[in-house]
């Protein structure tokens, strides 16, 4: 079997597909590219049994093959050549020779018989969507993820379409956030989990360009033009998420996002290690937020210019779950609706952007005072 | 003791210093600021034992005071603030209280008197140099140095003072560099080496401003602006390196550096992982460069067009080290000057830049075949 094809191409080409090559595998044969070469069109796959990129592109080949190229020396080799001309040619003894005009490079190749098919996502149940709404939207919502596997369906990132719209949830039970996209509307009340290596390799994907989502009951298929991305879904059901958000907390504190993320900045030098406490106290349009590390012999306090409507009252949180979550708007302006020092706190935009609705949720810490 | 300081000229300061305080130390009282307030004069240092860094300012202080901080938190405190003016104050039991427009910040502070001494460099035995200069000869010759601790002074860099020039040179016995600044000419046969700590942080103060260098024969110290660097030299014998010099090779291998450098990035992905073997064979006016890994099955050789008057040969270098050397070229065409497989080969610009001399030394290795 033999093909030419450029290097840059090519390069193009694996690029894509390499972030699905698992670093470290106890199955060294997912280290590698599946190369599919059929009727003048070459297949490029790879999986960790997890996720799975595929792309294809034309190649005048004079025969069927299918065989398997160690995926981090192919694509090492392809990205180190200038932009030239490669003859690839598989010889006996499943050796593999690419030859260019300066130099003859020859590797191993292997046949696949061994390698995990990857799963094909039924095109029956989908939607299509803006590569860069769907970046928006992962972005927001992803940190809230669990880092515990305690409870799978926590691990993941809940996509849910319903009649208001396809909401993205992530909670890891200290935080919550819920992002709804209201440009997609269906009829259907579905759910769907997403694990969090889908959602980081996807992340770095997504776009400009438009992605059309695939889905069954156990996959989820994501195209964005000749590149396709699969992730297997988690089988756990989504936790209710509803039931922990309060529905009329009537202690509202408007305030500059970044005036208090920068104070929460500074309070998270100061809050002890163990505990990360922050301790916001609040009175009628006065909010101090100080916090202290015994251990040390340190403590900070700070006004922060607000406006605060409401009981007076002091509220504990994490520094570095306060932190996050402003960081992750973009508005200027938000607000803070409070119950009592042991409640859910809801954190908004005080405007919302057209046809999307973002909510965040912290916890409180007790106090230790 | 209480003194005003703006937050951004405290910021400054503080990250000139940092650089000195060891991230990890038995000896926890290096983790801190020595603050010397004195006749209106803040003199902040910090130390490794190893390296010192020294800086000063004017402060309209009440008191003369010695005390020691934590150097990350104050440090970090410091960079947090928004462009504001920061009152410091002493209180009663160690404390340290900073106070701007909106906050209060508390810390422990402690009296100096474990702290150790920052050395004094006499002045009697100095030169001045430009930054760039000394940051070019160190850029140049540093990636040689040992990282094996069996000969101390090899895990440091020379610096001889000559009627020649100032001479810096850096070996781990594999691999050679020699780099001569000729402005800097002096009657007397001075050999000073800097250990590897001294030599990273150096190179990142390094710039535009003039470097006044003091030498005893403990410690150097470089004065930069308001800034001084001092370190401890190693009290060693640099190995007589002149030694491995050969004085005549006779077959000469001209080429371009980008040409040669890219073909070894690509070899370096063919040789054995544990031999890191590339072999140049070379014939009149051809130089053809292989690499094999038996144990991947995997092998390439690429003609790369260069001159070469003299034997016939086959020679193995080390891929990484030829990578270094080359990478560390900044001239287009280089000239490999070489006697035999088994002898030490000699590669420099062919082309010499005006006041300088740039030599690097490669050991060969044995080839395998």
């Amino acid at each position: 079997m033999e093909f030419k094809i450029n290097s840059k191409v090519l390069e193009k080409l694996l690029a894509k597909i390499i972030p699905a090559v698992p670093s470290r595998t106890p199955m060294p044969i997912l280290e590698n590219f599946l190369f599919d070469i059929k009727d003048g069109l070459l297949n490029v796959c790879a999986t960790d049994l997890e996720i799975a990129l595929r792309s294809s592109i034309n190649v005048a080949a004079d025969e069927n093959l299918k065989m398997i190229v160690s995926a981090r020396l192919l694509y090492d080799i392809i990205r180190s050549l200038d932009d030239t001309q490669i003859h690839f040619e598989t010889e006996a003894n499943l050796k593999l020779k690419l030859t260019t005009e300066n130099g003859v490079y020859n590797l191993s190749y292997a046949l696949p018989e061994d390698f995990p098919a990857i799963p094909a996502v039924a095109e029956d149940s989908q939607v299509t969507f803006s590569g860069n709404d769907l970046k928006k939207a992962i972005d927001l919502t992803s940190f809230a993820m669990s880092k515990e596997d305690m409870r799978p369906a926590m691990t993941g990132m809940l996509l849910e379409f319903s009649e208001e719209g396809l909401r993205f949830v992530a909670t890891d039970g200290h935080r919550l956030v819920k992002y709804i996209n209201k440009n997609i509307k269906t009829e259907l009340e579905e759910q769907y989990v997403l694990p969090e290596r889908a959602i980081s390799v996807l992340t770095k994907l997504l776009g400009e360009t438009d992605v059309k989502l695939c889905l069954s009951k156990t996959n989820i298929s994501f195209q964005m033009g000749s590149l396709e991305f699969i992730s297997r879904l988690i089988g756990e059901k989504y936790p209710a998420y509803n039931s922990v958000i309060p529905m009329e907390n009537e202690n509202l504190l408007k305030i500059k996002t970044a005036d208090l993320l920068s104070t929460i900045k500074r309070m998270g030098l100061f809050s002890a290690s163990g505990t990360k406490q922050v301790k916001f106290s609040l009175n009628k349009n006065s909010l101090e937020v100080s916090a202290e590390d015994i251990d040390h012999g340190s403590n900070a306090n700070e006004k922060v210019s607000c406006e605060y409507l409401g009981e007076p009252m002091d509220i504990g949180f994490n520094t570095a779950y306060v932190n996050d979550v402003l960081s992750h708007i973009e508005e200027a302006d938000i607000i803070f609706k409070l119950h009592s020092p042991t409640k859910a706190c809801i954190i908004e935009p005080t405007v919302m952007k057209e046809n999307e609705d973002l909510m965040m949720l912290l916890m409180p810490v007790r106090l230790n005072n």
